[in-house]
């Protein structure tokens, strides 16, 4: 290594292997041995007599050592020969221009991403998008996908699966015991749930977004200021569905943000989202005033046949709701919403997106990309939470949901934000109102302005609460929002904070599967397994390092204590031996019984009989 | 520095200064000059036209240049004037002993604290505590103190705070826009808040804890395996309270326990809680067979006469109740509870803390040390969330407090623990019920088991809500829960997360001071003034670090744009720019009203006239 070794070095290839303590499995859906679903398995300590325990999995084919990966090569299109049997059109790519990149050239160019990749569009006059397909009462291989990834690759329902659902407050969720791709068709078909999935991005292990299903988290992230490879803006991608990011947003701007896309498409295993409003931003030189419907919807193209899977269009943001904004503490917030704000300031006209929005379906729906109706005039303070901007942009958003409907484009709905605990409720409520049960997709939302530096905490509170009344997906936060870009441990931080908002709310709900989890994790905790359960948590490799900060040794993770209490004042200790005390006492809860029958004073010398 | 520098050296001395960007300042209050509450004053930008910004101040004088600080004289003692016109008895102390501190002796014992300290009890047939004063009518210095503490030093109601107050859902609670004195007597009369405020504990700054009061916040410390000196002890409350911890609870074992406690307590301006229990099982060798009601009644009254301010105190784990817990998943976590679980069933006896608690509670009175009612059987998993052992002991606490309140004793109850989101309301619920409305003091409770490593997040969700629920006090977790011992980096961490919890509910209950300094900071982020954020934000290091990372020169503190975006994506900059133009534009808001009268059409060609 040179002296110039540190500051040049970047990745040159992505993080391989299993998650600590798991193994990569694929499990064949019922009758349908061609549609293996992956998922990863924690082992257990055999002392404990536990089956391996089951754990959905959005980090691709990186954590499985039995996989090739090349990026050069892209994944596997696993879902291309369920594309092609629904014979779309066979598209012509629109060629790629150097403004897509920012007009870089030479060396400052990052080479496209060579995997192949077949452009296709809609065959004319039949279904495509997997709203058409379940309204048509077809279900798609993708729907067979995602119910059995729901079901953690269950073949029937659990025994107690009922117990566990009728145990949780859904506030009128639907959530069903035992997931069939019947009810995922009939979800997705009445517009309550989305499969992001464009059918230019057969690489896609598919996933379902709907308050019926397991709440989803999204990841963002975007290109650094200086991109010296693929392996590094692919690396991202890989570093947050490793921690369970279930969408990422690819927010980049600037030079090779074409090419850059390219790279992460071919090798994403999950949905990716864009704003296209970005892009076409850049190919205005970043004035607003230049933009036009015609530099937008070459970006909509450009990208929808690149296989984007998600676009957040800002078409709520009316020129009318402009003045609502003017008395806020925070004004407009959202990047996407300002731009159009500008916009429609700058030329006294209402918004290009809203005019449009029929157009735009028509673009979207070719490939299947889902609308996640922007949220442009968000609250980005308490102070402005749920006032008359947010709330008449909503309504615009569902308006404009009950056209994309009609044109057979799936649709989800941005939220904010940032909103004070007792005003979160309602805004899930209005949302399920006003958009016909469209799946809301939010960011946090933050319920204090006050510590920045830690948003990642203060939007989780938001983000569980949110996700439990009936968000559908929530936008992650990292410790550096509203401060800088965030690093690998903030994207780390963000998505572990947000995984346990998703996994808390679920399990406020009764979604069957959750606590299976918990109760697996706490066994583990009572009987001193360490190694479970650093292994069934969220962050095996955080729990591990901080239990051996204070106890080192690998024979304490062998001991019946921990670090806290040590050996002599161990509580779970004193409980197991307390439980093995009531064990010899046989009957002991019968005893209890008696006791309490004889007014308590006697079970002290019945016990000991 | 030698080569043995850094494994030796262990700090000499306590963190001093101001929170970066504040100062500190003493506001009398109102007709009693005498009476001088502390408070934090952040100094904004002079271009931003506001005054300096007033904060709930917990970090005593260490973070007050102007202070002399010598932890061998501790602290002023501010308290002793009052505390003498109620002409206590003069107690005679009970003699310190070998076993008080281990057994340790030479150069392994910790000398004592040299700070003078005279012993105090309550005087024959008068009123002691804060909630005998109260019940006579009386308003006491400390009552004055808290009144003017909970209003930030304000003399009289903020024209607005009536309608902040409004704007919340405060569950029942009856927070007042403008706390008098007479209010606080009254809370305390009736005991739906406690002072704690041992007469022994005159270095103290007094605080409230009551559902109608600003939410609090405990930080645990204990002592460390090897201890050096006195002020690593004492720093380790310096630095909790420097983040805003309202309370500590020091939960110290094994060797020097008393002498560590007296530094501690010599030098603490907040209120500090132990756990009796464990050093009278320290006194018998760690087992808890051998405890007895003597050994334990000599620790209550070492305790009370060094001037610890309340007692968890687990009378609630009654024998009965042990069967309970037999199927639990994680049987008994709480370690008081298993101690006295374990005696309950060795000696198949009814606890010594349950029979002899009108006893504890004379103690408790003659120094005025308050009650925290130990929650031993609260649940260690979700899955033993709400049951019967934990209800049962609820009940048990709820007769406990009425024995207490007769007594003259002030009281708080503690609660759980893991609790799922859809099972924590009724928690609180049930304990004001069965309490008579006592404080409640709750440990989190973690939302979900499955985050090791990440438990200051997984139970700030919860606390946040139990916050907003009810509850008084918070009992933070650090990320070392169930893992290890927190260092410095931890209950920073720990402290942070739990003002954002404390915070966030005040601000949903509508808490008039809550919701002012969001706005402060919004307003500050909104017109970038950088320093601003940072310093009006809990973590201002935190927050300067982020920011500098991404972008680290002084002159971008000054820049109208951040790194999220950069300067021509600036969404907050646009809006500035937007709200420029419509301050322009005379009478923007009349216009938009005429363009929606007119039908939403002719808003762009009336706006441009």
């Amino acid at each position: 290594m040179t002296a110039h070794g540190k500051s040049t070095a970047r990745p040159t290839t992505v993080t391989r292997g299993p998650v600590p303590g798991s193994r990569k499995i694929y499990v064949p859906a019922p009758d349908r041995p061609d549609i293996a679903v992956p998922f990863r398995e924690v082992l257990l300590d055999p002392a404990a007599g536990e089956p391996a325990f089951r754990l959905y999995d959005t980090s691709g084919p990186y954590s499985d050592p039995a996989a090739t990966v090349d990026l050069s090569l892209g994944l596997s299109p696993i879902r291309a020969g369920w594309i092609a049997r629904r014979e779309p059109a066979a598209g012509t790519p629109r060629p790629v221009r150097a403004v897509d990149n920012g007009n870089v050239a030479g060396e400052h160019l990052l080479p496209p991403c060579p995997a192949p990749q077949r452009v296709q569009a809609a065959p004319a006059g039949r279904p495509i998008t997997q709203l058409e397909f379940a309204r048509r009462g077809v279900i798609t291989e993708e729907m067979i996908y995602v119910a059995h990834r729901e079901n953690l690759g269950r073949a029937a329902l659990a025994e107690d699966a009922e117990e566990r659902r009728a145990d949780g407050e859904d506030f009128g969720a639907e959530i069903p015991s035992f997931v069939t791709p019947e009810f995922v068709r009939s979800e997705v078909a009445r517009g309550r749930a989305i499969i992001p999935a464009n059918i230019n991005h057969p690489e896609l292990e598919p996933t379902i977004i709907g308050r019926n299903f397991l709440i989803k988290v999204n990841a963002n992230i975007g290109n650094s200021a200086v991109t010296s490879g693929a392996a590094e803006e692919v690396e991202k991608l890989v570093w947050a569905i490793r921690w369970g990011a279930d969408t990422v947003m690819d927010l980049s701007t600037g030079r090779n943000i074409h090419n850059i896309r390219g790279w992460i498409l071919r090798n994403s295993p999950v949905p990716i989202g864009t704003v296209p409003i970005y892009q076409a931003l850049e190919k205005v030189d970043g004035e607003p005033e230049k933009l036009s419907w015609e530099i937008f919807r070459d970006t909509l193209i450009e990208q929808a046949e690149q296989g984007v899977d998600y676009f957040t269009i800002h078409a709520g943001v009316r020129l009318g709701h402009v003045p609502l904004t003017a008395r806020r503490v925070t004004g407009i917030v959202s990047r996407g919403g300002s731009i159009m704000a500008r916009w429609c300031l700058a030329h006294h006209r209402e918004s290009f997106l809203y005019e449009r929005f029929a157009d735009i379906c028509d673009i979207m729906r070719a490939c299947d990309v889902s609308f996640s109706l922007g949220d442009g005039l968000r609250p980005g303070s308490i102070a402005d939470a749920n006032d008359a901007a947010q709330f008449a942009e909503l309504d615009t958003l569902g308006e404009l949901t009950k056209i994309a409907w009609e044109k057979g484009c799936q649709v989800m709905i941005e939220g904010p934000g940032h909103v004070p605990m007792h005003k979160i409720k309602v805004n899930v409520e209005k949302q399920l109102a006003v958009c016909g049960e469209a799946p809301f997709y939010t960011l946090g939302p933050l319920v204090t302005d006050i510590a920045p530096g830690h948003d990642h905490i203060t939007s989780a509170i938001g983000a569980a609460m949110i996700g439990w009344f009936g968000t559908a997906m929530l936008c992650y936060v990292t410790p550096k929002e509203h401060l800088g870009l965030p690093d690998r441990d903030d994207v780390k931080s963000g998505v572990i904070a947000y995984r346990i908002a998703a996994h808390a709310a679920d399990l406020a709900k009764g979604h069957p599967a959750a606590k299976l989890r918990d109760d697996a994790l706490s066994r583990a905790r009572f009987e001193f397994r360490w190694e479970d359960q650093f292994n069934l948590g969220l962050d095996p490799e955080t729990a591990r390092a901080y239990h051996d900060e204070t106890l080192p040794k690998e024979a304490h993770k062998l001991a019946h204590f921990c670090s806290m209490c040590g050996p002599k004042f161990c509580s779970m200790r004193i409980t197991q031996d307390l439980r093995a005390e009531a064990e010899r006492l046989a009957g002991l809860e019968a005893k209890s019984e008696e006791f309490r029958a004889r007014g308590g004073a006697l079970y002290v010398a019945a016990a000991a009989d």
